[in-house]
């Protein structure tokens, strides 16, 4: 599948040209096509991993690190995997049409608030080709167009990927436009894109907290912000023992890399001598460095000195900063300095410093006496997620299908006027 | 109540800071507030009546005009209807802690998705002091402190409610910091205001066209657009006269200022003869000029030649264009191109082309056989409106307390950690 379309910004209107008819599409049609694309991911294996080979042999060249490249390739059962990824979408229940609101005015009018789909979902990411695949699944799932700039590393699997996708929907008649990608334009497509405002109806980046911070700034398209996790776990004066070590060693180790992870602990000074010598070498145990203040210190032995950078750092590592806090007061304040208002959670027996922490802490996902990785739109039961947002308008939190829809209020009457 | 913060940006940390305490305050609390900001308005008419005669004579002398003087005008009957106007917020539902969501993991931890207010709501508006009251009331009744910057015509007027609504808080205990203005910072302070992401939660932008774009480009706060209304009707050729005749007149007469009138008919070929002479009879009765095409102009007297600025002018005043389209499909198109993405109506007995009209159209409202002038908050039961959104992001359509809270997710557990 060749585009004759030159520039960016014709690439986008064909987008939203191909959003009216795919966001008319009903349930099994969408299901249909998911499966078909996820058939020819898999049937276009070859060419998909021989174009990502030549990223990967311009990436060695250019010397992209080890683990970008790893982040990079694609082989075969890579390749398999993001075909089942789209069959898993598939199957996944229609978010369009659901009934969100109803009311009947006094003189007879009845109104419905139904979920739409947004038409136009645009997409900045980095060279992870697996993102590819994932966001134009989920745009088309909930009856979406999509416009895809990944990075330019990846640029030739891309090409690849989106090719087969868009040779799916032509071969059961849908509108191939309704897939496409920008990477050969470059910075200034994705500056195009940024600024496609009444073409593109919501732009989700993601990526390093600086790209987010970029596409934040600089779109004038609304942007949902899926952002970096600088996660606190608070233990309470009557935490227990084994709750605050195998959930801290499970927000810091489980999976280090991810914005769920816990990155700072706050012990209450009431607790410290109980909890910080097991936690630290629980924690040690695991190959944890700690990183703590002055207290910590006199507690644990092995403990590297925090510096005030630490209380600001998503370190996506096996490090964790630790401080020792008079209470829940001093608690509180450090979270709403430093936290990136992702995910808090506090381990107490106290139902009202329970309330409290849940009451106050202004963060998307707020927990009591449980690990931070619950944090996902897979554990949350949502069957798919399309990023984390960690802004307050439209969704907060994992999101699935239904915050790739907007909504619309339908009106019908029998001659009614406004007296 | 003077505030000793020197610039913008303190200002509008002091909004946060306060935020925290008045979005933990209850109901009831909430309420009474709201009735004393009420009462400290209507003690204090004499002073902002003053403050009022001030900014009026400032906008004589420069030359501000009859409509706009008229727009900031507080007399006492005014200002009394602002008070009651607050009353009337204070007896809404909270929206804060509705349960929106509930879930419970396999392993236990349970779930609740529950509205949250913002924080902080920005308002960027032009001279109407009615604003400033209007957006305090619904922020605070949503548990958000407020940070205004209305017209700068406004200016000793707006210090003056806002003196008097700061004070009421002040008497009751809670955190006059709550309400801020930055009126006297100019347009510096209103570009502080659009950059302020992180300290203001949202901006909701109300006015002309104009100031809106100027916010929806400027701004980095994520934006909440209230915008322009190009309402068109669409008179199917089962439309029967009765109702084509009385929705088109009272949706173009009815209040032909606001965004939800009707500018544009779209009259399907089939259907013109019958319809076209009629209704054009009953708009000239009712003192509309129309603006038709040369069908139109062939059909009716007195009718001017529409160019094709009309199509895609907001007249906001007796003046409607109307074109005689050749079927369904060219409707549809004439929407896609001129339409804001407000409000559209079709007058319609065929249930065939009623469904295509409200699945194709790409508004916040579309209604079949009824009057456009319907879009409000106020009608829709809201009992309020903070604007109508033609965006499709958080909020479409009118907005009422709900629309200015967030969510959190809370999550209990009792020590589970992710396998």
């Amino acid at each position: 599948m060749t585009t004759i379309a030159t520039t960016a910004r014709e690439r986008m209107l064909l987008a939203k040209d191909a959003s009216r008819s795919i966001g008319l599409l009903d349930d099994a049609t969408k299901r249909e096509a998911l499966l078909a694309i996820a058939d020819a991911i898999a049937a276009g294996q070859a060419e998909i991993v021989d174009a990502n080979g030549e990223d990967l042999a311009r990436g060695r060249e250019s010397g992209l690190s080890e683990a970008l490249q790893d982040r990079l390739r694609l082989d075969a059962p890579r390749v398999a995997a993001l075909a089942a990824a789209v069959r898993d979408i598939a199957e996944l229940p229609d978010p369009v049409g659901r009934v969100l609101d109803e009311r009947t005015l006094a003189n007879g009018v009845t109104l419905t608030k139904v979920a739409v789909p947004f038409g136009v979902v645009g997409s900045i990411y980095e060279a992870r080709p697996n993102v590819t695949v994932d966001i134009a699944a989920l745009a088309l799932r909930s009856g979406n167009a999509v416009v895809l700039r990944g990075g330019s590393a990846a640029a030739r699997t891309n090409a690849a990927l989106v090719s087969a996708m868009r040779g799916a929907l032509a071969d059961r008649g849908l509108d191939p436009e309704a897939i496409q990608t920008i990477d050969d334009f470059g910075r200034d497509g994705a500056r195009e894109l940024m600024h496609a405002r009444g073409v593109v109806d919501v732009l989700v980046p993601r990526g390093s907290a600086q790209l987010i911070e970029t596409v934040v700034t600089e779109s004038s398209v609304p942007v949902i912000e899926t952002g970096a996790g600088i996660v606190h776990i608070v233990l309470d004066e009557s935490a227990p023992l084994e709750w605050a070590r195998d959930i801290v060693v499970n927000a810091k180790t489980q999976r280090p890399s991810v914005c769920n992870a816990v990155e700072t602990v706050l012990v209450l000074r009431g607790a410290a001598q109980r909890l910080v010598p097991p936690v630290v070498a629980a924690l040690q145990a695991s190959g944890v460095t700690v990183h703590g203040d002055d207290s910590v210190l006199g507690l644990a032995d092995g403990v590297t000195a925090a510096t005030d950078e630490d209380w600001s750092t998503e370190y996506l590592s096996l490090d964790i900063a630790m401080r020792v806090v008079d209470d829940l007061d001093v608690a509180l304040d450090h979270i709403r300095r430093y936290s990136t208002h992702h995910t808090e959670s506090i381990i107490t027996q106290d139902s009202a410093n329970e309330a409290r922490f849940l009451a106050e802490v202004d963060s998307a996902v707020v927990m009591a006496n449980t690990s931070t990785r619950f944090t996902d739109g897979g554990e949350f039961g949502f069957g798919a997620e399309v990023g984390i947002s960690t802004q307050k308008l439209h969704a907060r939190g994992p999101m699935g299908l239904a915050e790739l829809t907007s909504t619309k209020w339908l009106a019908r009457g029998a001659g009614q006027v406004r007296a």
